[in-house]
């Protein structure tokens, strides 16, 4: 099978990642930070390790301002409803997913928030003039998503922390398409809180994400309990990363995505950047000669994450998949991928898009049979 | 090693789960429930399989009725901060662990509901009629644990089931002790709400859990996000399981967790339990002839999970732990085992006890070394 649904999750994962997995549960299968005994403090350092790594990664100063969830949505969910309350105003873009519209909802149509989302352009770009002009007296947070996961498009976080930061608004970007891909770096950016999945561009499991948070922020946790810290109290330690990590953590898919994110520290992200690029460039170049097809992606790599986004003529975009699985054996996504305001903007909420999304492990190989598959649906259709 | 601490997760897993995790991620690694391409849909399989097993397992008769968490903490939240609103009454007792106690601090703190706790006996016993006797006109929950963490007693939960049912009060159990380990049959004991792990005895990884809901009750979610379903809506899905199931599933996990159930169904639980009976009286027995030993845990082992608690005169838990690890190699958990009234009702608050847990894959030979262990510890001391 040739695997271009990427942005959903990776695949393969690294053989080490893998690998690292199984030998964790085979030899080191206790619970972290809970017993004094050799394998529990073992598990301890590898939950730990990762931590550090993933510190390293996004510059942060100190790791233990590194939760982790099991997912982007978790972190996505805890910056939102740990923060805004009655009457806080938040900025958005309409390029959002669904783990950021949906809690926005949840609180907006409960009336504790009102929201503002800035419109994109036809790619999804958003201007960060756009979301300065929304901003209001009362707006306590503006939330972005670093990459679109419908376009590709990469959004300008850098002049959007700035802008946050001279503002004094929390900056919250989700992560999800970017980290591993992109350079990001919290500090040169100014993000506040970055929620981001393990399982995406870090090459680890699914079941693991993350939740970074600058110093000084408080956030009410989205749920308590047994922290293996202050035992004896029955109030929530309030330290990071303990506040966030009540119960069992997935130690086994923590120790993979350790292994994820040195593979890509082993790569370097420049690299991992030019050869998606690669990819990418040839994908779009491959697609937009074909007659019908119309491609919803920018075309400029450097603002690409790697998604190639198109529509073909009359066509809905399931149909364009399934063909593309059934017969070509190739894995895409249709339809409107969590994002209705996205796609809506794009006006593709009807039919909805095919999306090809690109990984590291891709080769070009795949790119040129994607190419040769809408080729072939163009001229039977 | 000798792993004695088999109530914080089970080790070893059974090779089963390990290798069909591996092969999970080899093989199927796509996203369940998201894209319509052959991988994505023998993922949705899989997870659906782990749900079908689930609900077999507990009775439950509709398997859509259970969701998965990422432990048993998340599964109990979401039935208490889900459901108790400004004025409501809990029943629930001493015996719960943290991560039944942080949230209802959490709430009652805030003044939003109020809370009875129920004394145990010494050995961590609650009745029904103590339990009764706290019913108030404002009662709308009852929760308790399965058995304790802290000293095996398995609760009446039938009966507390029934008063339950006949009060017209939510009944919510932690299963986290006894799934896997003891029958739980939702139906026959009136659980409204069952939270549960997938890593102890279950045989899972860790990073799984899962809650199951009865019909007709309504709760609202922790978290808010894509969930595969209705994605054009902003709207979190109503129904169940998608509902408590936002953003990326572990699949790899819940396709571990589907081979440990079956491995439990294959031995069958009355075997396993006649099993961890034979273990923990042995255990028992053992301790119980050593000079300044002090068992904590009920004798009869079927009202016992299958967890032997002891102190030894004058020695802190932490200590006995340490020599144990050290000198023999022995993994036991020292402290308060997260559940400080327990302690408090036992009188173990400062010294706290030393925990040994059995599993199913424990030897009769690690029961005598650990007799053997804590022997030459008293003739040291």
């Amino acid at each position: 099978m040739i695997y271009l649904d990427n942005a959903a999750t990776t695949f393969p994962k690294p053989d080490i990642v893998l690998n690292t997995m199984n030998i964790y549960m085979r030899e080191h299968g206790a619970n972290p930070g809970r017993g004094g005994y050799e394998m529990a403090i073992a598990a301890g350092a590898v939950v730990q390790k990762t931590r550090d790594e993933l510190a390293l990664l996004i510059n942060a100063d100190d790791s233990m301002r590194i939760s982790f969830t099991k997912n982007a949505t978790e972190a996505l969910n805890i910056g939102i409803l740990g923060i805004l309350r009655k009457g806080d105003h938040v900025v958005t873009t309409c390029m959002e997913h669904n783990s950021v519209l949906r809690p926005l909802h949840y609180l907006a149509s409960n009336k504790i928030i009102s929201v503002s989302y800035a419109k994109a352009d036809k790619y999804g770009f958003v201007d960060s003039q756009t979301i300065s002009k929304l901003i209001k007296r009362k707006t306590k947070m503006i939330i972005c998503t670093f990459s679109s996961n419908v376009t590709g498009a990469v959004q300008p976080i850098r002049e959007i922390g700035e802008l946050a930061s001279k503002s004094g608004i929390i900056f919250l970007v989700d992560g999800a398409q970017g980290i591993g891909s992109k350079p990001i770096d919290v500090k040169k950016m100014n993000i506040d809180i970055l929620a981001f999945p393990g399982h995406k561009g870090l090459f680890g499991p699914q079941g693991t994400g993350g939740l970074y948070v600058t110093k000084g922020l408080e956030i009410t946790p989205l749920m308590f309990g047994g922290t293996g810290s202050l035992s004896g109290q029955a109030k929530q330690p309030e330290f990071m990363p303990d506040i966030f990590e009540s119960g069992t953590l997935n130690t086994p898919g923590i120790a993979g995505l350790g292994e994820g994110i040195k593979f890509i520290q082993k790569s370097e992200i420049i690299n991992i950047e030019k050869y998606k690029n690669i990819l990418t460039t040839r994908l779009y170049r491959g697609l937009n000669n074909i007659p019908g097809v119309k491609i919803y992606s920018p075309s400029d790599h450097k603002l690409n994450s790697g998604i190639i986004s198109i529509s073909m003529q009359n066509l809905d975009s399931a149909e364009v998949s399934n063909i593309l699985d059934e017969r070509f054996n190739i894995a895409t996504r249709p339809g409107l991928h969590c994002a209705p305001l996205a796609h809506k903007n794009l006006g593709t909420f009807e039919i909805g898009l095919v999306r090809f999304s690109v990984s590291y492990l891709n080769s070009i190989e795949d790119i040129d049979s994607a190419i040769k598959g809408i080729e072939e649906i163009s001229i039977m259709h």
